[in-house]
Parts: C-alpha cells; sequence; structure tokens
C-alpha cells in the first residue's frame, strides 16, 4: 500500500469526481475506457491504477457505478466523519473555514486553536478559540487524529510536534514550509502555486499572448 | 490544443517539478521511464501527455532535461512575467497574498480592488486597495490578462463580469461557485477539498483506523 504514488491518490479523486456525474446522469455502469476519456487517462492507466486497490470490474459489464463510487470513498476515507482541529485563527484560518465546501461531508471542524492571546476566548464560528496549552487534552478527548495548520512559517514546525505528540497522524499543512514529522504523521501541504500555472497555460496556449512583446 | 484533458496539465506539472528535482541532482537526460516512475504514471502516459504539445525525445538519448524544462515551462507560460489584478481584500486575499511561494517567479500583483468603500485607500502589501471603478481602466493601463477573485460567492459573477469587460482574460477562482464567462475567459476554480481528501486517504490507508468504531 505504502508503494502507491501521491498522483494516483489525486487520480482516484478524479475518477470519484467523475463517477458522481455519471451516477447524476443515470448511468449505471461505466468501462475504463469511457472512465478514462473525459479525464484523458488511457483505459489501461484507469485498471493500473484501481488494481492498487483490489479487484473492481465485471467482466462483460465494466463497473458498477454506484459499487466503485462505495469503494473509491472508503479508498479515500470520506466514507466517514473526521474530526478536524485548525491551528491558527487568522487570515487563512478565517478564510478557509468560511470557504464553502471546504469542510464538506466526511470532515467536521471540532475546535479551534491560537498561540495568541490576544484571539483566544473569541468567537471563530460556532467556535470559542482556545488556546494552545488545551490542545492536547482536546485531541484526545474528541479523538482528533485530524488537523489543518495555517500559522506563520515559523511556528509551524513547533506546532506540529504538539499535534504529532498529542496523537494527531494527519495534518493539512498551509504554512509554506517543510515540516519534519515521525513516520506515521502524514503531512499533506497545499501548493496554492499549481494553480497558478495551470491559468497561466491555459492564458498561454488559448488565450493568445498575454502582452505585446 | 483545445482537446487536451485538464489533469493532462495538472501532469506536465508534475513533469516539470521532477524534472526540476533531477536537474538539482545533475541528471542531464532522463527516459519517458523514468520520468514517469516517481510519479506513478506508465512510459507510454508520459509519452502521450508530451506528444500533445509537439516532439521533444531524442533517439537513445530520451529527453534531455534541461531542454524539457525550458519547453514545459513555455508550455505552462511561466517563461514570462504576468502581472495579476486581485479582487477581494478581504480574510482569504490577504492570506493568499502572504502565502509565500503563492506569487512566485512568473506572477506579479499589479493592482487590489475591493468594493468596500471601509478598504479602499488603506495598504495592502505595497500596494493601495483601489475602488472597483478604477478597475478597467488599470486593467488597460498595466495591460492586465490575469486576475484571482477572493470575494463572497455573491459577488463573484458580477467581478468576474467586470474583468471580462476590461480584457482579463484568465481568472483564478476562490469563490466556490460556478461562474458564467465568455468562451475567451478561462476560469480555474480552486478545489481545497481536494486536499482534504487526499489527507483522509493517507490517514485511512497508512495512519491505522481514524476512530473508535
Amino acid at each position: 500500500m505504502q508503494d502507491i504514488p501521491g498522483p494516483a491518490i489525486y487520480r482516484i479523486s478524479f475518477y470519484l469526481r467523475q463517477l458522481e456525474t455519471l451516477q447524476r446522469a443515470s448511468h449505471e455502469t461505466v468501462s475504463s475506457k469511457e472512465l478514462g476519456k473525459a479525464l484523458g487517462y488511457s483505459d489501461a492507466q484507469v485498471r493500473k491504477d484501481l488494481t492498487y486497490f483490489g479487484q473492481f470490474g465485471h467482466p462483460g459489464v465494466g463497473y458498477r457505478v454506484e459499487e466503485l463510487i462505495q469503494r473509491l470513498k472508503k479508498i479515500l476515507g470520506t466514507d466517514r466523519v473526521w474530526p478536524v482541529v485548525l491551528i491558527g485563527a487568522g487570515n487563512l484560518g478565517r478564510a478557509l473555514m468560511s470557504y464553502k465546501g471546504f469542510l464538506r461531508k466526511g470532515f467536521q471542524l471540532a475546535a479551534v486553536f491560537d498561540a495568541d492571546p490576544a484571539k483566544v476566548g473569541r468567537r471563530f464560528g460556532e467556535l470559542e478559540i482556545l488556546p494552545m496549552e488545551k490542545l492536547q487534552a482536546c485531541v484526545h478527548e474528541l479523538q482528533v487524529r485530524m488537523a489543518i495548520i495555517a500559522v506563520t512559517p515559523e511556528a509551524a514546525q513547533s506546532v506540529v510536534d504538539l499535534l504529532a505528540a498529542a496523537g494527531v497522524r494527519g495534518v493539512l499543512n498551509f504554512s509554506p514550509t517543510n515540516l519534519k514529522t515521525p513516520p506515521d504523521v502524514y503531512v499533506q501541504s497545499v501548493d496554492l502555486a499549481l494553480q497558478l500555472e495551470q491559468l497561466s497555460f491555459r492564458m498561454s496556449m488559448g488565450a493568445g499572448p498575454p502582452l505585446a512583446p
């Protein structure tokens, strides 16, 4: 399992979205070729990606859409509700939480922490901002395994150390810094610059030259 | 060119990052198999993706790393500097701009706009927040073709209409809403929820069950 490359997991997310689109259009089955086509993957690539996780197809039928959706959700871990803690109630933290669809089905904000005494005690949506001293007890009590870090790059390493010691096993990191963690703590860093690259590609290719030379 | 599927463009970004890693490790050439391996793509997938954009390989040599980097940068449009305007100087806008690495080489923040009279005239980094009435003239004057929208979902459509009328041809949209634009205006919407899915996958697979059942 640990040999599955990162991009393959992104592809699982893309397959799931495509399957949900097919389901809304009342498709009951789909072939690997059809599933790959809309995303630009070959049927061999689709089959290879899914083979990492088991046997899904039915001979002469292809994939059953509903069944594959349930199995991919299980693979992605979104078939359950994850309590999540947020560290950092500044601009980025508030922006993320007000970003509709960020915490959708499958993720629930359980508590918010900030190191700034001026912020502690204030409201954050329906929650009260807690001091960092309460982090460990809270993570234990609510059985939290997942955290979102939206602190300064300077503070990020000490925060992730605290989280790891408290029992958190997955961190979504919005601080643009490399974090060192024990092997059983997984860090997912968000690369917003990638999104700009996708845009500049479209501009370069489709929308003509950007500026007079 | 317009038939290139979206995920293929993401893969071009991933290939570029991998090539830059190889370059730092002093590799001069790479095969499609080696390039694909670290990312979990087959050599056929790598060749297929690159074939969308032309002929890159050299018989008996593979790809020349430096040459392919330059050509992929050109494809992604990051071989030049794009002036960018930001609409929305609220939490998310400020958070994005303070996010180190978001606007890296290739992108330069040229102006910031907000509809809120209380924000207009305030400083935003080295810039002054401008009123929306100045948008059109500013976009013309600075020859801006790219914008980042960090406004409320309710305001997003009218903002993108203004931008399109002013001559902007690419929009990075952080407002979680579907935007209608003319065919020559490209919108890239950022899916932060995808990042959480990647994290929950890792948690589900690698880090044991999240909670007692």
